[in-house]
């Protein structure tokens, strides 16, 4: 058994152990079976018929006589007599007393004559016996994929039955005790904490589904290594490859590689990814069983470096190292050498695959990674693409270039634009208006500083931002002034909103006032550095002359209002800072301090971008503004 | 109705007039009906839970109080007694009297105590709530293509139901008296005149089943307008597409124009596109009705080039017109600017569809337009991509570049040779051979003098002859010392073949020597100029001083052997020129004439290609040996 393997070792592994117990897979199918395109031809395909099977005619006209037809020209046309031509569909036989066919076009009849205005050759406008194919050529070779062309002609060929390879059958065995199916999840909101439910099946049986190949599911397997053995073994007995889904890592009740080492010979076990680490590859009777770990990303990594590989190997006879990761992951488009706009660190001697969004900002492709453990499915959800990290790249400073980048998604990057700045569910709710009048926006929540910084690096399309200075007690205008250099910003005021404390429903610690928070038995949830909203809390603290230090959570950060109010909401805190609409959405109770204008600042250059013109749009729109009416706390400017 | 379109005229046909009808299908669905990968949301989707739904451990290892591990370092652990941690693996619950988790690597036991070694913060290794996705967080937005991940991601978040635009469901209608279902076709080689295979469902269903759609078939249609028209009306009632299988050209039984301008408005009808030009589309209860011409490859460019691009438009409400073509061939790659080797001429102001076989040549990636009408499927099944001409572009010389190609099937460029030359059936069927030693080859049979040519010209990679010199009585070498140059040429002796007369079994017409041919009742086939065959009988001819032009069918020619053979054997002509084992293969009698040497010749410069290889690998093959002797009509030269 090796340990710590990279991705190529892997594969490796699956070439030298698991792939010659595959060479010998043929086996006959029905050529009507229905199911032949995209399977591997074990041996040459030979017609055992003439297509066409007899003298056709290639078009819609005439079956006349060559020899009728001398001397004829448009000028002196030749007369025949209705013995003498015969009507054919293209496509029919034409009678063997005929020799060519003039198409409908080129004759005209009169009474009940064909009048011909040229000399034909003998078999013109004739397909004859055999001319496509004819009986015993080889219409197709070991080796060769059946495509959609192929499967239809094969039994026009009259070929009955076929050797080939067939596809892979693939089973995977979700396990675990916390593992709760998806229709007892979903009709219960009151799951018991540890509970998961069984969604990794839901992804791989999309994932096969798009790579072409069927996957099996069996029922939930509990922790219990007797059960695991028994269905191992009959997933073994039935299937050509065996899917072992978490269980495999070092927790009390992972068993898995317990079970697989006694069953077999286990190939592998952890590698040099991030995420995956626990994934392994055992041997069972000459069948490839993978242990692919838990967690959502790891098991979507273990889909497209080890899974699909297998796959292709077993299926194709070879893994073409090229290829084969940008068929996995469904790349749509890859790109080379793209810039990112934020850093990233990758772990000493791993491969890691990073979840990335992507945009285009004057003339240039960029992406940023968005932000995930390997247990985050949103981010997954809502990525555009993947980049896996070589083993030896570490640092990659903002600026710097990803090697490749694969696109799992369509982008139209000319409608594309990249919002940086303040989190505001308001906003957060327009983007759909937006694609809907013809444009599109994404969205990362860096708040209001930072997306001002972000525009100043002309590294988004648009921000917004609610930043009060406290020496004017003007928002935004001190800062975009420093910030926006020599460019022309536009600010547009979008809406007021109520900023406040949120509280937990009925306010069972009695909080008035910002210097209730002030309070060591008051468990606060701040926002992080450069938020408005945090902005805001310093400007209270130090006009009341409050030193933060004493307010118990004041270094704990949340991202976004929804997420502060979630944490008073699920009792992590008692208070947070925020606007009403998330205390209103949370049905928490909220102490109001001040209201505050929100405006989206837009670079001049960026103002005739679609998504900016769909944006200005959608401002206007009163379906979007009714869903903010109803969120609570804001007010239009007008 | 538009008559003559192009294919951008039927796009903005389909958008004018079909997209708004369908803009309006939402529905709901359930999430759990395992169908919603690939389709379209139609309003955002909201989260109804947060998740983690509970304080979760994100490691193995031990829940403790963060406060209990204050001043822990390696050299002073605490030690933690059995009330003060707690075992979780990961994703497990932590107690709420614990607010950290230290990983089972960094902690030892120690009879009943834990030992710490290092100072934790408060929600070291703690997944809070909500932390990945909090309860009323968009988690997808309208105008979102559900991806795998989002397929799992959704149920997840506790959404029942979901607003998409469902994917568009299709109805193929195979129509015509003459089709015959494939099992009826199969089941007996006898089948009458003008009958043909219903292939193009089999076609249809796979390429479907490749973009990701669903396709329903009907029962086969007979020429008749009041059968079609109650298929056509059950077809608009329950599909949102329907596609009516041939029948809208210009033959007798071709109603489906008629029938469609009676039941709705014909949008269009006729394009200017190569194959494929009886196209149409009308209108019906507002749902497409497409007319898919009948011919195998006509079937396929309206798949291509109406049929996709139309579901591509009513699923996804655009047309992006640099992809749409590419994901409707199924293009894996995609060539621009490829070198033709042979010249093509396109029809004016048509777009043709020109399929291509392609090969790679002193570093350079070339392809050569592999003929064939619109009902040929084998130069379909035989086809490594397509390319479209431009309506403008008409000639194409030898060296010109078609401006872009679609691989339709993943090539090994680095393994694989052109072959051109000599047809032979020996030689055809040990590429299987070829491909199981690691290489691979493609043919092009261009006769003995093309081969040698096309080497010259370094547009191959090996060819084959057997050139009778008439003047020296010897075989290839005073071709081959003129068409050689100042390169070399490595020469191996294949085989010999016996060379001879092909007449029907029995010998009928007493043909008994090469004068016997010439007779006008006699009815012979030639080979096309060039090929080592045809320079035999003009050797013959010239040697007896017969005249050719007195031969009935000597200007009349078929590309291999076995074709001519066939010509014989369907009873087309008497008596061909042809190699024994073409004779054999089709139980004809044979008039045996001479012996030829048959010699692979190869440039030096391409011996160490790995297609050659394999080749000199296969050629001492046992198994191959044996099935060229099982022909007839061959000897080893050793």
């Amino acid at each position: 058994m090796k340990k710590h393997v990279v991705i190529s070792e892997i594969w490796d592994i699956v070439k030298d152990h698991v792939y010659d117990s595959f060479r010998k897979r043929e086996s006959r199918i029905s050529t009507l079976s229905g199911n032949i395109v995209e399977t591997m031809l074990a041996e040459d395909v030979i017609s055992k018929r003439n297509l066409p099977h007899y003298t056709a005619s290639a078009v819609d006209g005439y079956a006349i006589r060559s020899e009728s037809t001398r001397g004829a020209s448009p000028a002196t046309p030749v007369y025949l007599k209705d013995n003498d031509f015969y009507w054919v569909n293209t496509g029919m036989a034409v009678p063997g007393k005929f020799d060519c066919v003039i198409m409908v076009e080129n004759s005209t009849t009169r009474g009940n004559y064909l009048l011909v205005y040229e000399n034909l050759t003998v078999g013109k406008n004739l397909r004859t016996v055999g001319e496509d194919v004819y009986c015993g050529q080889v219409i197709a070779r070991k080796g060769d994929i059946i495509s959609p062309y192929l499967a239809a002609l094969i039994p026009v060929a009259g070929v009955k039955e076929i050797s080939v390879f067939p596809k892979v059958k693939t089973v995977f065995l979700p396990t675990g005790d916390e593992i709760v199916y998806p229709d007892k999840w979903i009709s219960s909101d009151n799951q018991n904490p540890g509970n998961q439910m069984e969604s990794n099946s839901i992804m791989l049986k999309s994932l096969f589904g798009q790579w072409g190949y069927p996957l099996d599911v069996f029922p939930i397997i509990p922790d219990d290594p007797v059960e695991l053995r028994r269905y191992i073994e009959e997933a073994v007995q039935n299937y050509d490859m065996v899917l072992v889904g978490a269980g495999s890592a070092k927790g009390r009740k992972d068993f898995v590689q317990k079970v697989l080492s006694e069953m077999g010979k286990v190939l592998f076990h952890w590698t040099l990814m991030k995420p995956g680490r626990p994934a392994m590859m055992a041997q069972i009777k000459g069948k490839p069983v993978i242990g692919t770990p838990g967690f959502p990303m790891s098991t979507a990594v273990a889909a497209w470096s080890i899974v699909f590989p297998t796959l292709n190997l077993l299926n194709f006879g070879e893994i073409d190292r090229e290829e084969v990761l940008e068929k996995a992951v469904g790349a749509v488009e890859t790109l080379k050498d793209v810039t990112l706009v934020s850093p990233h660190s990758s772990p000493s001697g791993i491969e890691e695959w990073v979840r990335i969004k992507a945009f285009q900002i004057n003339g240039q492709k960029a992406v940023f990674p968005v932000s995930g453990g390997s247990s985050k499915m949103l981010s997954m959800a809502e990525m555009d693409g993947v980049s896996l990290i070589p083993q030896q790249a570490l640092e990659f400073p903002k600026g710097s270039k990803f090697p490749y980048i694969w696109l799992t998604r369509d982008i139209k990057w000319e409608k594309r634009a990249l919002y940086q700045g303040s989190n505001d569910p308001a906003f957060d709710r327009i983007i759909s208006f937006v694609r809907d009048s013809g444009g599109d926006i994404i969205t990362r929540y860096v708040g209001s500083l930072g997306g001002l910084a972000a525009l100043s690096r002309k590294e988004a399309h648009l921000a917004a931002a609610h930043l009060l200075d406290s020496s004017t007690g003007e928002y935004n205008t001190s800062y975009i002034d420093e910030l926006a250099g020599e460019d022309q910003w536009e600010r547009i005021l979008l809406f007021y909103r109520e900023q406040g404390i949120i509280v937990k429903k009925g306010n069972p610690m009695n909080i008035k006032r910002i210097c209730d928070l002030v309070d060591q038995n008051i468990r606060f949830v701040n926002r992080q550095p450069g938020a408005g909203t945090r902005v805001l809390l310093d400007y209270f603290l130090t006009d009341q002359g409050l030193d933060h230090s004493l307010i118990s959570g004041y270094d704990n950060c949340t991202v976004s209002h929804f997420d502060a109010a979630n944490q008073v909401k699920v009792g992590n805190v008692d208070a947070a800072m925020g606007i009403h609409a998330a205390s209103y959405a949370m049905d928490l109770d909220f102490i109001p301090l001040t209201e505050e204008p929100f405006e989206l600042v837009i670079p001049r250059n960026n103002i005739d971008h679609p998504a900016i013109n769909a944006l200005m749009e959608s401002i206007t729109n009163n379906e979007w503004k009714q869903r903010v009416n109803a969120m609570g706390g804001y007010r239009w400017a007008t």
